[in-house]
């Protein structure tokens, strides 16, 4: 209730600080069984690690993941998953000056206001940094839906600032340190964010992810929708200021004759609620977009207040993702695999008796 | 756990289906000593009732509520407080024609594949009528925080269908059937949603919501920061796709260099963030949007399945809401108000010992 | 949070005070499809209900229960089922000598203490009365648990004040008031209560409750172990004072060598364990004890103060049970029942995948 | 929910097994500011700890708590704090007779149904040692409390086996390995016990518990019962199989004349109902008394099954506690303090603005 457990029966406890020790995460729920490694998890946190390309954070941390509990001989065995990462490229020299300060933009103010205290070190507590537990945390959800029901998950940057970044496939993803499906654009994405750096601002980004293969029927019908615990999971990653589920905003100015998704006995014939109807899955593909807002730690100096709330100015040096968006995609499919986790767990809970007479017909349209 | 509980420590649990006997919900944890009486409540529940206007469903429900428990000599008593709506007008039979077949854009086939039974009266559960005791609640927790902390909270819709409605004035909200902020379009609304009606078509709206008089440093720093819960929130109204905090998608094309609000010992000097920054109330004006769908339940026949997946088309006759967003503004209100409710509770239980040594400069930007 | 709801995954929200117009609770989480009327419900109600023999309080009610919400055509559908049990018969004038006094033993103090306000008609919120929607959600428990597990529960009244009530057989349960195992003793149990009721007194009592054919693998292994959970629910019931498990406080003479159940390819030898084993069920019949005060509500003057602080005297008249602990073992039915409920759902989500490689040997020793 | 995290607003996650690389928690939801650490927290370790008299298992583990979130310049900034205490002395081939079979009285059978697999060494999840993380978290808890309302715990020993131990005075409680509060009866014990020790067999043991300078008006009035929640964490310790609140099972032949403890000006004259009225504390001590088994590893033989459920014979070797109840004290006390810790913060969010017109009059009677 505090804030830091994410989900009700695949349970992500996440703890630590930019610069403190250490940060991890205990996963409480995760069913016995499942063979479970810490090469299981190191690629996702290694495709969210900082320092991979020019166009993020130089910050050094290799993001090595270490299972404290939970598995024995190499299975789940349905306990407590502690899982450690240790911080090694702590400076927090390099944020002397905000310790009296408030960045605009930042949680600094927010922090302070709340708890009389702040651990200023890199942002302490409301670091993008701590999404790296989460996305460990998703690594093992991710394996066992995949195991047990197919379920994937991808996602890549559409927008980058002005530039939208039209979808070719895929397969391009993995191929730039942009998450972009698109393998034209690179060059121009590239020196769109070296002439960003060099001025020494920073831009937003939109960026989608779908699951494929999810179960239907997830999804609770009144306050636990599947598209609310989705909502509250995107606009819980750091930055982020908009979701949408399916058409999203698009939906103001169509019509119900065109939203509404027929049905046919091989499936739907297209996918406008984005794979979810009244709450719960349909069985097509959920189609999640978010917008992430530019960061704010800039080099540009702003007007701020200092703790004793006389008038400063602030420029925010040291190692910055000039666009965090850059490195969101894979805490974005993160967040949807933990929502989907705790689903399919609480469906097990409340619908394993149902036993339908008939075959079923999800799919997505193309 | 199973879904129909919003909120921790003002927890609000919902019950009923459209055409059951009677809907209602159950406060518990609203704080002792709130004078409460029936008619505290009955004007928010008022705003929201169907049948004032002919651009909403005609269904004739007078929606009287009724207070069962947690009042003593007209104030709260710290225990819960029970709210009971009974249904007066159903009429079943209006929606023969559905019981086997699925609608599209309904929730009809997820609810079947969810459970393996559903009550198509009305919708059952998913209909929008259980709306109604989430605005009961609210009115609850609105009357506690405009005595408390003097927060106030309002909405009004910002687009119709294609068409955009300039926000003129707070004043003229109360003054249509649309909850629009503008008075000279009135006529035009009304006549887009004549034709939309005569079309046997629905369409989607825009709302915006915004609460005043926010106390600073409400959210959790992690996963139920405050956007996230508004998120939640939000995006688990019915036909909700899309939810936006301050400049919501429009940060995707931003500069860090604009985007971070600025601080001076008079206040912030603009409001991009929306109230919220990392995840924790400026104490600043919270600024939410969100885009509504069209509703599925309309004449033009649409392709479908029936419950032996064989091909079908289906009409939707009954009184349905062209426009369910004309509804929504209340709604969101509601959601918005039960959101802050909840963490100004939470707050005072982590943080009533924060003593700041100086003073706040929260305050909306003009 | 509040503490109004019992269960994570089968929660029952409860509501009402003793003499206002209406108790009842939600219940979130029954699984859809199971048959329900409310003549599966009324049956326990009646037998908890008051007024059924002259040992317990004269008050009159009915206690019929409605069912508002969750079942369609006589099947639950996996919503909340909401239930909905009216008073009839508040006397509140009985009350009117305790408006500002606290009577001695009674809850009275800490209500005021802690809302600084309080419902004294009845007991308001901490009478007895409200475990009457306790047992009708536990109806729903038992009927489920009962149809997919063969699970049953049985309790019966061991002591009576001083006097121990050998247990003869489950049969004779039903045929006395006070829920004796035994048949030989019933007189000198009435002129037991005879007396204690000319004196103005009451007195306490020991029950026994058993749960049989319990499926095994219940229980969470660190802090929501299955005894820790029928500890919570059982110390909850008014009046409750102790709380065994197995052999109890007896264990704490025995040795090791003889409390460990030993095992046979036939099953468990014995069963001091009570059915437990590290937290989890072992399938074996769960056995539990319980302790019950005698109540305060008597007719004996007791020293007191009244809200200003002053020395006063109490006598409580109006109409009370004697002895609580008669109208106790069908509540301790029910709360066994719903922490089984609850752990049965938990482990559904938790454990579905479970295939075990051997025959189970569970089964209670004679 | 998956049942490894304790309380609702003060929330400890525990994990770790026996014999892996490491145990721990994380403390969710501690206010800021308090000063905190290692050294706040060691002491309690090393009361638990094993290995510190002959009586005890000799493990040998130092128990070494380091702290890695959630304090910044020696205080807590109140997000989560992680305690991790790396296992040092584990020597898993003593229990190599163990893997295949399952010891009477031991979780190995129920762990093995409910999960499919177990981690058998040294008790994996099921043991003891888990306590430390608790006792750990507690220390925080117990600090917070007694900087903020006074609130101090001690628990003692009232009876070894068949041996009760007269109380003298808190006083002797440190100078004994025993935790009894008896200076002449230590010899009589360690006699006892080298016996028993001997013999290869094990004994039970009864402790107390009290709380002193408990704040008013903690607990929920239904479910959440302050009692209710006492008996949870006290029946969730490891062998514990009986919980008592005051009089406890004593209550059974008392008489309500007797047992309702009569208030004056100065206080309550008795203290019978333990500090708890209606499930909320009075502001007496609150009194708590738990049974613990024989713990079940012995050298004794006994007769059980091996995993093909063939019947084999079973004897315990390595290290164990002859009586768990002697390390049982400190970890009474520590969950005690949490239940105490979780009320106090949930009764700042819910009755924050409870302001009573007269003084109080707590305070236990001599």
């Amino acid at each position: 209730m505090p804030g830091s457990t994410f989900g009700e029966l695949f349970r992500v406890t996440n703890f630590g600080e930019s610069h403190g020790p250490a940060i991890g995460c205990v996963i409480d729920g995760c069913p016995p069984g499942l063979a479970l490694s810490e090469a299981d998890i190191q690629p996702e946190l290694d495709r969210r690690r900082p320092g991979t390309s020019r166009h993020v954070t130089q910050r050094n941390e290799p993001d090595v993941v270490e299972i404290l509990s939970g598995v024995y001989e190499g299975k789940t065995t349905g306990t407590p998953i502690a899982l450690l990462i240790r911080n090694t490229d702590q400076r927090s020299k390099d944020y002397g000056n905000i310790l009296d300060t408030f960045r605009p933009g930042h949680a600094d103010y927010t922090y302070w206001r709340k708890y009389g205290i702040r651990d200023p070190r890199g942002g302490g507590r409301s670091s993008a940094r701590l999404t790296a537990p989460t996305v460990a945390a998703a690594a093992v959800a991710r394996k066992w839906l995949r195991e047990r029901h197919g379920t994937t998950f991808v996602g890549w940057m559409s927008q980058l600032g002005e530039l939208p970044i039209p979808f070719e496939g895929l397969e391009h993803i993995p191929n730039n340190p942009f998450f972009a499906a698109n393998a034209g654009m690179i060059g121009q994405l590239e020196d769109y964010m070296d002439a960003l750096r060099k001025a020494g601002d920073s831009c937003g980004a939109r960026i989608e992810v779908i699951a494929q293969g999810v179960p239907v029927g997830l999804g609770e019908p009144l306050y636990d929708k599947l598209d609310a615990d989705i909502a509250y999971a995107m606009m819980g990653i750091n930055a982020v200021k908009g979701v949408e589920i399916g058409d999203g905003f698009g939906v103001v100015a169509q019509r119900g004759s065109h939203h509404g998704d027929e049905l046919s006995p091989e499936g739907f014939r297209s996918n406008h609620a984005g794979g979810v109807l009244g709450g719960i899955s349909t069985g097509q593909d959920l189609r999640v977009a978010i917008a992430i807002k530019p960061t704010s730690s800039i080099r540009t100096p702003k007007a701020s207040i200092d703790r004793s709330v006389q008038p400063t100015t602030v420029e925010t040096f040291g190692r910055h993702d000039p666009c965090v968006g850059i490195r969101a995609t894979p805490i974005a499919e993160a967040m949807l695999a933990l929502v989907l986790m705790d689903h399919a767990l609480r469906h097990r809970a409340q619908c394993a008796d149902v036993g339908l007479p008939v075959p079923s017909i999800p799919g997505s349209a193309p």
